[in-house]
């Protein structure tokens, strides 16, 4: 084995294990050309959950809940929305969604004590709201080759809006079922950049 | 310059560049001999503001917004809570915080718009609360020999409930401004694990 070829092999090995022990390593994504890290596609084009999304870096938990919603919120739990790192990082740099983002939604329960008629808890920290159960598990993908026909070529997945286990693999929805709130009213290339000032900050470091 | 030394700056080339890569390198934080990243202290007893906090692994987001608390919500925003990610990674395998834990609580305003009697908002998702500004920066840090007098051996530290930029250091707040409640309430070890679900799963995982 040669300097050379020892060095490259010295170098993937601690990659990898530096990657794998920050949890960073989503073991069925796929690397883009440019770095980015997507979701992995079956041959029925269904999307397979992803790995490790509770590691990703999260952007913000907007809640809605039932009891402020007549009792019909469609998400009437908290929606802890997190971002793909290596699309996180050239957001960062490019204030830009990169082809291949994802970005999660796990549901999460309020929090089940004395709720009150707002769906409130009172708690040694006050009345409010706090996270429970796990609920469910969505992703949007942005790819403008696969979802040509989709507004600003996002998809929308669901996993299951229900306590886990959540389904493995996920069917794009029809665009008028998601992306249709999304370009009436999110701020920036379909992401409510308005509710998640994780992402206005990161836009800001450029 | 050996091979071997040639080997070790490659190693630590490549350790390093992949650390800055995913964020998650402390540039402030030592490490503990068991490979926990604690937060860094000065001659004064303060603590230095973590770095990159926003990466480390999100937990929870609960809220006590002000309309239902008569104004008077000690924090009236939400309360973004992250784990350092080396410590993370132990509570998975152990389900205890080992020494030297961190755990940042980003304040983060209710987003502003047509707020009505109970802090929500009507948004195209329904009425209820989203993030709108950061609005403080607070840290606990667990240590028994630095903080052999307090309980548990957490500290609680604030770089200030206000609009950023936060302060750079932090002296301890007495026992009883904060411990007090952790005490009577917090589920696991002063951790009010009871509110994080991210957290009771990592242990279910062990």
């Amino acid at each position: 084995m040669s300097i050379l070829t020892k060095r490259n092999t010295l170098a993937a090995i601690v990659f990898t294990g530096v990657l794998s022990a920050t949890g960073f390593l989503s073991l069925t994504a796929q690397a883009q050309d440019d770095g980015i890290n997507t979701a992995s596609f079956n041959d029925d084009g269904s999307v397979n959950q992803p790995v490790n999304w509770r590691k990703w870096v999260f952007v913000g938990a907007p809640l809605t809940p039932n009891a402020l919603n007549d009792g019909k919120a469609p998400f009437p739990e908290f929606h802890n929305v997190y971002v793909e790192p290596s699309a996180f990082k050239a957001y960062e740099s490019t204030g830009k969604w990169p082809e291949g983002t994802q970005i999660a939604k796990e549901l999460t329960s309020i929090y089940q004590n004395d709720n009150d008629e707002t769906g409130a808890s009172s708690e040694v920290s006050g009345r409010g709201f706090q996270q429970g159960e796990f609920q469910g598990l969505e992703l949007t993908v942005k790819d403008t080759k696969r979802f040509e026909d989709m507004p600003g070529g996002w998809a929308y997945f669901s996993f299951g809006h229900k306590p886990q286990p959540y389904e493995k693999t996920a069917m794009a929805f029809p665009a008028e079922s998601c992306n249709a709130c999304h370009a009436a009213s999110a701020a920036d290339d379909f992401v409510f950049t308005q509710f998640y000032p994780v992402l206005r900050a990161a836009k800001d470091s450029m």
